[in-house]
């Protein structure tokens, strides 16, 4: 999806960057296999590992590029740790999202898109579940219901979008919503 | 200082558990690697992955050994992060200890002993310096300051000692004022 949507925006001549996380810097590629990899991990350690491979990356990659005016596609962003360590982790979504934002020191995302799959096709897509796609479905539900509570509050910047539309279909979808911002 | 701590300590009898930060834990000496050797680090992200450590060690060797009675001396502690990121860094004393605070969930130190150096014995003692011990006088002094200010404000929990006593000096110091506590 990242991929499309970036040739889609390619096309108009325009520069995109394509990032994702955890990991594209040196040492978030290192914090992303502890990360995947690490067994019975801290929820807080998890956490701050998450906010920090992304205070790098922003620092090193997503400011630069948004100062020079480039598209910048981030494969996940801060709204997944609020729903996923703030939510379901139950961390609490407003501390966890208080963290994110003072290590990024206000470079935001201008458009969350939440794409929606049913469980099974999300699992069926993985491949080999790593640590946090080994989650129970309880897990799973609860990130959900913290992406959906995040669209409810925020619906001018989280856009939930149905999986089980094609790409091409998605890609069209996310233009229509970008050139309205 | 802390090995001649706890060899007073288990004189007693008593059951004293060494720890030293960062490191402690499968996960945080990897995260001690990429702390003391990584360059061009992001400071929020050097924040993150000093408490994202202390986490994971709190969580698996300090809050089972209080639980069982035993005393736990770390070489480093939060206040830490307060001097030194929090402070000397300027990401800010309240917010560096808030997020310390949460992943710690009330894990506290009793004391905190704060030994001052001049900065040549310091620099003398460390041999070769890693990433943060080569920061600039004007750094190491806005540590120093840091910690003067948890002191001022805490002075039933943080005590500053006199790095230019004998270690068995600073022991018994250190015991006289536990045995008060």
């Amino acid at each position: 999806m990242s991929a499309a949507l970036g040739a889609r925006l390619r096309a108009n001549g325009d520069e995109v960057v394509e990032v994702r996380e955890p990991g594209g810097t040196s040492l978030g590629e290192q914090i992303r296999e502890l990360l995947l990899d690490s067994d019975h991990m801290d929820p807080w350690a998890e956490a701050l590992l998450f906010a920090a491979q992304r205070a790098q990356l922003v620092r090193d990659v997503v400011a630069p590029a948004l100062e020079r005016g480039a598209w910048v596609i981030s494969d996940r962003t801060y709204y997944s740790s609020i729903a996923y360590q703030g939510k379901a982790r139950g961390l609490g979504v407003d501390l966890v999202r208080q963290i994110n934002e003072a290590a990024l020191g206000g470079v935001e995302p201008g458009r969350v898109l939440v794409i929606e799959v049913d469980p099974g096709t999300a699992l069926a897509r993985q491949g080999r579940p790593d640590r946090i796609g080994s989650e129970s479905v309880e897990f799973q539900e609860a990130v959900r219901a913290g992406y959906r509570d995040l669209a409810d509050a925020e619906p001018d910047r989280v856009t939930l979008l149905d999986g089980a539309e094609s790409v091409d279909e998605l890609v069209e979808q996310v233009i229509r919503v970008i050139e309205d911002d």
